[in-house]
C-alpha cells in the first residue's frame, strides 16, 4: 500500500499569474503531473492584456507533497505563484457549522412572538408540563457532541480546543445524514466526576448525548454513570458506533464464508474503548471464543499487572485461557479484528489463521496490515478507510441510532437497539449483491439512516 | 392603560368550515370585531361545492380573550370551527433555531476534508497554536446563552427546561441583529460553585458567555468569578444590557430637560440584578445621588436586616442617608427608575418629583405606573414595552456589545466598553430628531448594532 495516494484532504489551490499563451498553462499541468499531484480544477480568475491569472486546484498525498507540487510550479519560468491555499484549512475557516433562526425577526410582531411577551406563555406551559419541552423547544432533535479532547482520532490527548473541528464535523454528519441538529461541547476538564456533573447539568436542552473521543478507561465509567443519571440516550460513539458497524460487517462476512458465530475464534488487537465494545457486541451476537491482545499479548484470567478494565475483559473472553503473543494466539483464528495500529500483524500471521479467514484491519489512517498484502490470502478484508472496499465507518451507525432513539423518545440506547442497528445495516446488502468486496453499504447510501432508525425504534419497544 | 390591547403574541388561527355565500365570512369578521379581537389574516383553504374552509388569524389580548373570540365564532350558526391554533405556540413547535452545516457532505471528497482524515491536520494546527481556534472553528462568532432558569422574565424560578424558549429567542436575536451564532445552555443546577465550574468547562468552544435570567444575588458572584476565570467576555445581560440601555435613555432625556448627571436625585425601585447594575453605571456616568428602594423602602447605611448585596449597595448610594418609604424619598427626585412591578408609585408620587421629572417605568409587562396616567405630568416617559414610545430594551445593547467584543477578541467587557455602548446608542438620535417621545432608537434600527460594536471595539483598546 502506497502512502502517497493524493486525495482531497490534502488538496491545495494555487493562484498563478502567467503570460497569455495557453502553453504556459499546459506547462503548469505537466509540472503537477510530474510531481505526482492530481489536478482537480482550473478556473480563470483574471484576463488582462499580456497576462492571465488562474486558480489551479490539485490533490496531494500529504502536506509535504503539496509543498513539492508548489515548488515544481515555482520552478517554471514566467509563471508566478501569487498565493497557495490549503483547501481543507479554507473549508474550516471560521468553523463549519452555524446556528440559524427558523423564523425571521424583522418586526415587532415577530419579536413579540419569538421573545417577550409571547415566549412567556410557552415557558409557563413547559413549567406546568415538562414533557412539552419535546414539543416546543429544540430538545427533540438536538444532540450534544461532547468530548474532553483526550483521545482525538489518532492524535491522542490534544485538548478541548484542538478537538473542536472533529466535533463540528460530527455535527455536520448528524445534519447531512440524519437531519438532526448537533452542537459541539468540548470540555476543559479530564476529571471523570467533573465531566459527569457537567454533562448532567447541561442536559436539559439536549435530546441525546454523543460522547466522543474520550480516552479509555475513563470513557467507560463516564458513559455508564451518565446512562444511569440521565433520562435521555447517552452513547459513546467510539465504543458503540464502531461495535455496531463491526458486527454488521461480520454478519455479512460470515454469510460469505458460511461460518456461524458460535464456532468462531476471533482475535482482537487493541482493547481500548472500541475493542471492549466490539468484543461485547460480538459476545452478544453469539461468538464464544474471543481473545483480546494488548502490547503484552493475549489477555487472560490471572495475567499479572492487568488494570480493572482488562481484568473484567479477561472474565468475559478467552475461554481456553490462551496465553502468548498475538503471533501465537492468531493461529487458527477465523476472524482478526484490528483496532490498534499499523504493523501489528504480518502476512505470516494471516497465513496462520483458519481457512477462509476474515480480516478487519481498522486502524486509521494506516491499517494493521495493508489490504494489498493480506487481500489475496483472506476470504474477506475490511478496513476503516474510504479508499478500499468494505469501509467499517461508524457514521453508518450513530446518525440512525440517535435518529431512531429520538424519534421514539427512548431514554436509553439498549443492547437490543444496537443489535437491531447492526442487523439493519447488514440486511441492506441483498444476497445477490453480497460479495467479498461488498459486505457493508456506503455511508452515502441513502437507505442506511432510515433503516437503522426504524430498527432502533422497533427495538426500543422491547424490554431491555 | 387597558390590559386588553390585542397583539400578535396572543394571536390565534381558526380553521372554519361554512357555506358558500360570503355573508357567512362577513359574520365571522363581525363576531371577531364585536369580541374585540383584531383580524390580521384570512386565507381560503378549500373551496368545494356547497362549502368553503377559511383560516382566520386574529390578535387577542390574552389566552382567555382568545378563547372568548373562538366562543363568539362558535356561536354563529352554520359556521363550524375545525381547529384553533395558538400562533405563538405554533412558532415554537420543535424549537426556533437549528444547527446547519456551512458546507455540503455529499461525497467522499467532501467528507474527507470536513472529517477524517483532513480534519486531523486542522486539529494538529490548533494543538500547536491554540490561537488558531479563533481562525478554524466556530469560536470567534459563537456565544453561549446560559441560564439556570431561576429568574426567567417575570415568571421567576421555572427551571432549566421551561427557560429554553427564552434562550432560543435570545439566540435568534443574536443572529438577526448581529449575525452571531448563539446556542442555549440551560443548566440543571442552581449551585453557584457548580454553575461556575460548568461554564468554565464548556467555555472552549465559545467566544463569549451571555449569562441570562439567573436570580440575584447569585448572579453577581457567578459573573464576577467567571470574568476572573475565563479569557473570553462574560456578561450577565439582565444586569448590564439593561444598565447600558437605561444610561443611553437617560443621557438623551437629560438633553431634553437640560439637567446634568451630577445634579440629579435618582430614585430606584427594585435593587435586583438590573437595579444594582443600572445604579452602578449611573454612578459611573457621574450621578451622585441615587436612592434605591426595596419593599421596605429606602436602602441606607446601617438599615437593619440588609443582605450583603444591599449593604454594598448602601455604601455606594444614598449620600444623605435618606430613610423612609418610596413615597417619602421620591419627593424632589429628578429621575424615577422602576425595575420592580406595577403599582409601586402613584400619580401623587410622580407629582411630588422635581420639575421636569423623568420616569422610566420598566417593569414588564405592566409598568410601575401606566404611561397614560403619568405621561401628562412628566417631561420624559419610557417603559420596557414595545407598544409605547421609548422602549428601554436590552436587545439594543447585547448584540452589539458581544459583536464588538468578539470582533477584537476582547477578553473582558469593561466598564469603558459598556459606557461607550450607551453613548453610541444615545448618539444615534440626532439633536433634530430628539424629542420626549424619541430618546432611544428602535431595536429594528439597522444602525444600532454597527454603532455599538464599533464603540465597544474602540473602547476595548483603552486601559480598563
Amino acid at each position: 500500500m502506497t502512502q502517497l495516494t493524493p486525495n482531497s484532504s490534502n488538496s491545495i489551490t494555487v493562484r498563478l499569474k502567467m503570460p497569455h499563451p495557453s502553453s504556459y498553462l499546459a506547462n503548469v499541468i505537466d509540472a503537477i503531473g510530474t510531481a505526482e499531484g492530481v489536478l482537480s480544477a482550473a478556473t480563470l480568475v483574471t484576463k488582462n492584456k499580456g497576462y492571465v491569472e488562474w486558480d489551479i486546484t490539485a490533490d496531494a498525498a500529504s502536506a509535504d507533497h503539496a509543498q513539492a507540487i508548489v515548488a515544481a510550479i515555482q520552478n517554471l519560468s514566467e509563471t508566478e505563484v501569487l498565493s497557495v491555499l490549503d483547501c481543507t484549512f479554507e473549508l474550516h475557516r471560521q468553523g463549519k457549522i452555524s446556528v440559524e433562526s427558523k423564523h425571521p425577526i424583522e418586526n415587532k410582531d415577530q419579536l413579540s412572538m419569538a421573545y417577550t411577551p409571547g415566549v412567556g406563555r410557552v415557558c409557563s406551559a413547559i413549567a406546568e408540563d415538562p414533557a412539552k419541552v419535546f414539543e416546543y423547544t429544540i430538545k427533540s432533535h438536538t444532540v450534544a457532541v461532547i468530548s474532553d479532547g483526550s483521545a482525538v482520532l489518532g492524535l491522542g490527548d490534544i485538548g478541548p480546543k484542538a478537538a473542536i473541528p472533529v466535533m463540528e464535523g460530527k455535527a455536520m454528519i448528524f445534519k447531512a445524514f440524519a437531519g438532526l441538529d448537533a452542537f459541539p461541547i468540548c470540555l476543559d476538564t479530564k476529571d471523570v466526576e467533573e465531566i459527569i456533573k457537567t454533562v448532567q447539568y447541561l442536559a436539559p436542552v439536549f435530546g441525546g448525548i454523543n460522547l466522543e473521543d474520550i480516552s479509555a478507561p475513563r470513557c467507560f465509567e463516564i458513559e455508564d454513570r451518565l446512562k444511569e443519571l440521565l433520562d435521555i440516550p447517552v452513547m459513546h460513539d467510539d465504543q458503540h458506533g464502531t461495535a455496531v458497524v463491526t458486527l454488521a460487517a461480520l454478519l455479512n462476512a460470515l454469510k460469505i464464508v458460511k461460518k456461524k458465530p458460535e464456532d468462531l475464534k476471533v482475535v482482537f488487537t487493541g482493547v481500548g474503548a472500541a475493542g471492549v465494545a466490539c468484543t461485547k457486541i460480538l459476545l452478544q451476537a453469539g461468538v464464544k471464543n474471543i481473545i483480546g491482545c494488548d502490547r503484552s499479548g493475549a489477555i487472560y484470567r490471572g495475567r499479572k499487572g492487568l488494570n480493572d478494565t482488562k481484568i473484567a475483559y479477561a472474565e468475559l473472553t478467552n475461554p481456553h485461557d490462551e496465553q502468548g503473543t498475538i503471533q501465537e494466539v492468531i493461529k487458527g483464528a477465523d476472524v482478526f479484528v484490528g483496532l490498534s495500529g499499523p504493523g501489528t500483524v504480518s502476512l505470516e500471521d494471516i497465513k496462520n489463521m483458519a481457512t477462509q479467514p476474515i480480516v478487519f484491519a481498522m486502524a486509521n489512517p494506516v491499517p494493521e496490515i495493508p489490504p494489498e498484502l493480506a487481500g489475496p490470502h483472506v476470504a474477506v478484508m475490511a478496513t476503516g478507510r474510504s479508499d478500499y472496499p468494505n469501509q467499517i465507518n461508524n457514521a453508518l451507525a450513530y446518525p440512525g441510532i440517535f435518529k431512531g432513539a429520538l424519534n421514539c423518545k427512548a431514554q436509553k440506547i439498549t443492547e437490543k437497539m444496537k443489535m437491531a442497528a447492526a442487523q439493519a445495516i447488514a440486511d441492506l446488502i441483498s444476497p445477490e449483491e453480497l460479495n467479498p468486496d461488498y459486505i457493508i453499504p456506503s455511508v452515502f447510501d441513502p437507505r442506511v439512516v432510515p433503516a437503522v432508525a426504524a430498527a432502533v425504534e422497533q427495538a426500543a419497544t422491547q424490554p431491555e
